[in-house]
């Protein structure tokens, strides 16, 4: 197992289901957790210490609101944790954005955009491919392979 | 001991210091503690549970940025805990605002002005009082108090 | 009775039924009133009046936009008063949560997050528990059954 | 007297002053009164009954943060009120501002911006030049003088 | 005539119209006028000018975005001019109120919530009660009326 | 060829369509591309170099989110470039408003209101006027109608 | 003369200045005017018509708060008018570049960076440079400059 | 080398020094490059291919304003990229939180807090430990001594 998703709801899935979508394409392995840094601080804390026994590299995690999720995740581990801001209700993602970024030194969390559980996976590979030369090339056929598919699809357009 | 206050650094102390003003004033028993719920979260946990066990009824927690100190705190307690946010930075305090009040159900963080540490102390005062018919009583005459000072203080005005 | 809980109109019903829900699961007893800070002044001085004599340990306050019902329940009072801003119109939620946030010394507030009355309810139910030890055991439980809850609910999830 | 301008405390003169300079330009009798919504409700609504009975055509109010003062002096009388958000902290004024103008219907206050209590004063002539053919007179000469002036000074500008 | 109400567009009538019902509420004769700040300048300055001649007190006037419109007439006319921030796109109506709030020394408008066009005409008839006796009478019913119903409608509620 | 219309995906065409619409009824000359300053920045830079050798006058990017599209083009040609913010996701386009209006010293870039692909095309007619006497007729002949119309369409309005 | 720089007050002429600087660098003619939207809208108007008899190619114009500036001028003339928002008090500069930015069709502002009157006039040498080759020539070479300017100035950093 | 840190400016310095200090405080070797996405691309992309090609494992991007640099950069590497939102001008670096966090998919960057160029360090370490045990082990020591020294530096706290 190399990657681990964690997400604090199942009402969380639609969104991060963009996160499962970009590594099964690139072939690496997840694993899916849904955790909450308020409600199960214990399982929580058990489930990262379980997923660094078992190797993995890295976690993404989501969250709306307060969205401590990521953070607390960081204070207890050494791997990188890249956070998903998930909107929820009328401040459209800000609460959780703050809450992800503004983390004090030294407990990074590497945030992305809000919503976009697909770019959190592909900053994941790209972290990943620092040590795997096998992922690197497929990072960069992807890379290639997008540019020549927008440009295919884009060729003509028309207002 | 009554009151525990919580703060992330001691750079927080300017601001933390008008909780420890209103509850000397009050008669209120209190400890304070420098904790963080990032950079030392197994020694906010066994304070937390020491608090409890040490008879603590309540915990004011101040804290800036992702501000995940109070909302980390009252995972691990059903004691009444009071966050104060604290203003670093750019944002205003907006972040840290964000981060306290959108705590998930159900665990409540109760939510104060930013840097009004004060505030939080009075609304301490207030939860201690309703099962104190002393700190009532004095809570009253405060109030009292208060009314005949600001009205002897601006008697007359003049711009 | 123990818990009041106030709110603007009949549209924020549908919000503040979180917090009856809550209360009741816990056995603790409430009434609901409609009162308006701006609309009804005399009959909401004299509701909160006749609170205090019935014996209500404190108040919960709902309000959208100005959102200025809790403050103001909280200036006529010495009880622990919630408030709970109702997300209204375009600005979702910000104006009645720096409505109620941002109070003066001495008279707080104590915030939970936009429309998140359940989350009122169980800060009400923490600070009922401070004298209670009946409520006390109450909460253990069910942040007990919380859990297991969580992580019976959660244990496997996919993506 | 025509006027009342009403802020809660003496730190709020420096801004309030504004609105006395405006006044006193157009010699429109005016009073000026420290009084506060939240911290002594009772003194403020009695001051709102003396000014009515005294024959006040309008009210001016200034206040920061929760600023609830225009707003229950509002629900309070049927004179107009002008409201004055002022900026306390770090919030630049946007929480005064939102508590001000978001008053639910029937209950208007009339917001001008952020510390201009200039502004207020303005308004507050054009209200009592509705009835004031003398004060029309006086705002349409300072209308004309403003323009001239203002062309004057400004005649020639180098960059 | 008493009360103009203009507005940018058509679009903005449904909002509008909220004035409407209430200055036909209080028997305030009035006018409406869709004129525009920047697309019909010369068009509105004419009917400002029309409207001082007939004998206009004041002005409601609403717009959204940039909302130039009541900035414009209170540049134009020494009548007061209240104005409605009208909620267009994605940023809720913010950059309208600010455009309509912030406006310069001596111009000021009167700012109203958010597409409250409701408070905007309740405001306009307190100003005009500050020179009729009888709108000040039908004021202090509408009141009175507006608590015993307010208080008639919700004497029970539950949750 | 006049005017190159880019944007980033099919997504926003919808919003630019509203560009298109304008630059054919003032006669102007366009063309429409769909490019990426993150997905094909070699295309996009190719792209602006052939729109510059085709004599373009002038270029206008739509874009969401990060929206850096048009500070790339304008960071690699000195033909003016006009921006377009697109409201994507919860933040209501203030993401790309900022984006697009904070561009360093020396590389402005134009911006236009949010989603008002329309008056992008404006912007540019009046820029392309600047050299063309016979745009600047039909521009003239253009705003007349239009406040003729806007006359004509709003001659009575009712409340 | 070919550009006009106007604005509201010489309070903003320490961030104009930003302006002339670019304009004198480029060799680019121009003329400076305070000038009110709000407080003297006649003699805008004057000036307006007076800058284009006069050959006015383009207008900048800077403002802070309400902002109207620079639409009041759009909605006069079918120059291209580059806006700059200017910050003053507590939010910004946000107000002032929303009142520019978010202006209804079809009358537009080309809004630059909050403070950047440097960029509004590169922006203007961009444009003027659509029709004359002679400054097209000055900004490529200008850019080049920059370049090397750059690559020199920053060859080696140490942190 | 094994991290290269990018900033926009000699004046973004103070901050990214924060990086520097980390990164030497771990031994891990890193090179600093002023350089610019807008006002010097082709410098950008020469050094980005330069950088591959020396080896570096990841990019660390400071910037302010519009911010485009970690997101330009990110776009033409699959280097993992960390941006450093830079707080610049009145907007309290919410400008660049927006900008770099709210990438496109596919091209992600990892943001941390405004101003926190320490915490971007740390996730550079955090990432390079993904391959490198000896860093994995430093990385482990650092944290134990943080929560030692943590600990030992607020013991006492007092009020």
């Amino acid at each position: 197992m190399k990657v681990a998703v964690i997400f604090g709801s199942a009402s969380d899935k639609p969104i991060m289901k963009g996160a499962g979508d970009v590594l099964r394409e690139f072939g690496v392995a997840y694993s899916a957790h849904i955790l909450s840094a308020h409600r199960a601080p214990e399982a929580l804390s058990e489930t990262v210490k379980m997923l660094e026994k078992e190797g993995a590299d890295l976690i993404i995690a989501g969250a709306g609101l307060a969205a401590a999720l990521p953070g607390v995740i960081a204070s207890q581990t050494t791997l990188p944790v890249i956070g998903v801001p998930i909107a929820v209700g009328g401040l459209g993602g800000l609460d959780a954005l703050f809450s992800m970024a503004q983390m004090p030194k030294p407990i990074p969390v590497a945030v992305v955009g809000v919503n976009n559980a697909a770019n959190a996976a592909h900053l994941a590979v790209e972290i990943l491919a620092v040590k795997s030369p096998e992922l690197k090339e497929k990072l960069l056929s992807y890379r290639k392979k997008m540019k020549v598919d927008f440009e295919n699809e884009y060729k003509e357009a028309t207002l």
